[in-house]
């Protein structure tokens, strides 16, 4: 978080009239902006005090806050009788008084507010999506050039997985992997040995027998890898913090005409969808080329074409196209494609009887217009 | 979910007057209820009507569902103009009408229900911990003697880990085990070959350089796990949903006087704590045993005795002291000791100078009283 997001953020709120925004990060609820408003990793709540332009935190372990919160003060809940709770309570009151503007994001648990409305005399709680979650989406979805830095790690450790990968999967060579599993273990072993902190999410493998489901679940499982048909895995790599995401697609033994018409046009959507990058001024319009592609052939895409990588996985921006349902397009903002942004390109077809069909790799938005930054693609298996 | 159990919630339900209990896991919010109650594993809203005495799903991915989600309705988001959100309100609108009383369990998104509240006229929001969240967490608390046979399997998984890692450790054999991201990975991969899906909680390895923290952030790191002092590794094994967790310590060389005393200190409590699960009547009796050992050294312990596990690694029931703070006493009954529960018992004590120690196994209440299934023990290595 740098010192100039900072104070875009407390400008923004101060817009919003809030008194304070209120953050909290459990096992209940995680929350990255915990994380990335302070670089705490979990487990506190935060409090952004508007007017006095300061952030306290109230930690759960003030050890680990002592060794990784970058805030103006840190509450020590030791110190309060009863531990926590009241730590909390007592540290909003500190903060403001009676008919104060308290912002929360809108997936805070809802004890959690009600609780802290019986604290203050006539809180009023603000939590539209519109205004403090994106506020806070935006910041989040342009990187800093110390963020790209660390994501460039995890980055370069995917490729050399895709190449190590579509080796072992190609020659079926020493690595004996045989089923999802195997795969699964395999990648995230290597990511480790590659210097990698470890998965960014669950790696998931889905072998021709189960590749046309969009949640396989669960998510490996002893199938072969190697039965004829459309398979995939789907794995990111967490190396400093940030997460890459790539889908590896692999076609194992002959097409059909039905493959072969999925392969080519989710390859075309992906490269397309890329190339649109340079001239349209909006996300959703990607996703509408794509999305255009997709339905030329007859068939559908049962999710959206990309989401932002960060400290999660599933970050802002969404590509999504834009929605004609009234309720949907009430909580509708177009979002320019901006310099900063880094988000993952993933097409995809799933039709029961073939098998389904992904392909995902991550882009980043630079001065020089976007850039593909991983390395994934079909990898086609003899057997 | 047995039939018995589905109609005790129905009878529980109606005596707190409620109308609809509505239940969602999202990425924004995961809640074990949904898996629980219906089999779904995740990413839906669940409707259990009162009145009807009928379960409604709305999920995400309707092909998941009717695979696994056990409920009278499944609804095709598909058939609904807008999607999800249209869905999950027609749904909602089809079930009660006007002034309905709403039950939501704690944690639920607050925006979830803010914009249920926009959709019904006059809609109370009945979220009282002490109720609703509590009639599910009893249920879940007690295990049916099929879920007891589930976990039985990861428990048995983890047995035989321990068992290879004090092998390993002890010799510093074959295994090549030298740093703490080298044991996670062992323990990750060895219960995989054992049968188990994985890991049921990330595996968290502290060599003596950082035991005394309670949360080791990151989870594991290149520090040796031969360093002189106290070290410890805490997993759980998920074998077929429901998962174990044990702590195994480490005493790495030769102990000083204060070691010896944290050792024998935790030992002590842990098997006093076991042993009076025999006795008392109330959980809290149980954990205020094993405090009362670790005070009475002049030791404290910053975390609860134990907890449930299930489909969590943090399930019901929580085995702490009555507290005495009256916000906290305010949400507190005490909870008997029940036949079917299955809990850890984890006594800890943190020390900078020297290090920490914890002992974690794992409990059942069986109808011959409490059975320690679980069979880690302090592991000693020679340098």
């Amino acid at each position: 978080m740098t010192k100039e997001k900072l104070a875009e953020l407390f400008d923004r709120l101060e817009n919003l009239r809030l008194d304070v925004l209120y953050i909290r990060d459990s096992e209940d609820h995680r929350d990255v902006n915990l994380k990335y408003l302070t670089g705490h990793p979990e487990d506190a709540s935060l409090f952004i005090d508007v007017k006095n332009r300061q952030t306290i935190l109230v930690p759960w372990d003030y050890q680990l806050a002592n060794d990784f919160a970058e805030v103006d003060q840190v509450i020590n809940i030791m110190e309060y009788d009863g531990g926590l709770i009241p730590a909390i309570h007592e540290t909003l009151k500190s903060i403001v008084n009676s008919n104060p503007n308290i912002g929360v994001p809108k997936a805070i648990p809802y004890y959690n507010v009600r609780t802290i409305i019986d604290q203050i005399p006539n809180a009023e709680i603000i939590y539209n999506p519109q205004e403090i979650d994106s506020i806070l989406e935006k910041l989040r979805s342009i990187k800093s050039y110390h963020e790209i830095t660390l994501l460039k790690k995890s980055v370069s450790i995917s490729n050399h997985l895709v190449n190590e990968i579509e080796k072992s999967m190609t020659t079926r060579s020493q690595s004996n992997i045989e089923s999802e599993i195997d795969l699964a273990i395999f990648v995230d072993n290597q990511m480790r040995k590659l210097g990698a902190f470890g998965p960014g999410f669950e790696t998931l493998v889905a072998s021709s027998a189960r590749s046309w489901q969009i949640h396989t679940y669960p998510r490996a499982d002893q199938l072969s890898m190697y039965r004829p048909g459309l398979a995939l895995i789907d794995f990111g790599v967490n190396a400093e913090g940030l997460t890459s995401d790539v889908t590896l697609p692999f076609v194992v033994g002959k097409m059909n005409n039905k493959m072969k018409l999925i392969v080519e046009t989710v390859e075309y959507a992906h490269y397309e969808a890329i190339d649109a990058l340079k001239e349209v001024n909006f996300l959703h319009e990607v996703a509408e080329v794509a999305i255009k592609i997709i339905e030329s052939k007859n068939f559908k895409m049962p999710h959206g074409l990309g989401h932002g990588i960060g400290l999660t996985v599933h970050d802002s921006p969404d590509l999504r196209r834009r929605p004609t349902h009234e309720v949907l397009l009430n909580n509708w903002t177009d979002t320019p494609v901006k310099r900063g942004m880094v988000f993952t390109i993933e097409p995809g077809i799933y039709e029961k009887d073939v098998g389904g069909f992904r392909l995902e790799n991550d882009v980043i938005i630079t001065s020089k217009g976007p850039q593909m930054v991983t390395n994934s693609h079909p990898v086609f298996i003899d057997l």
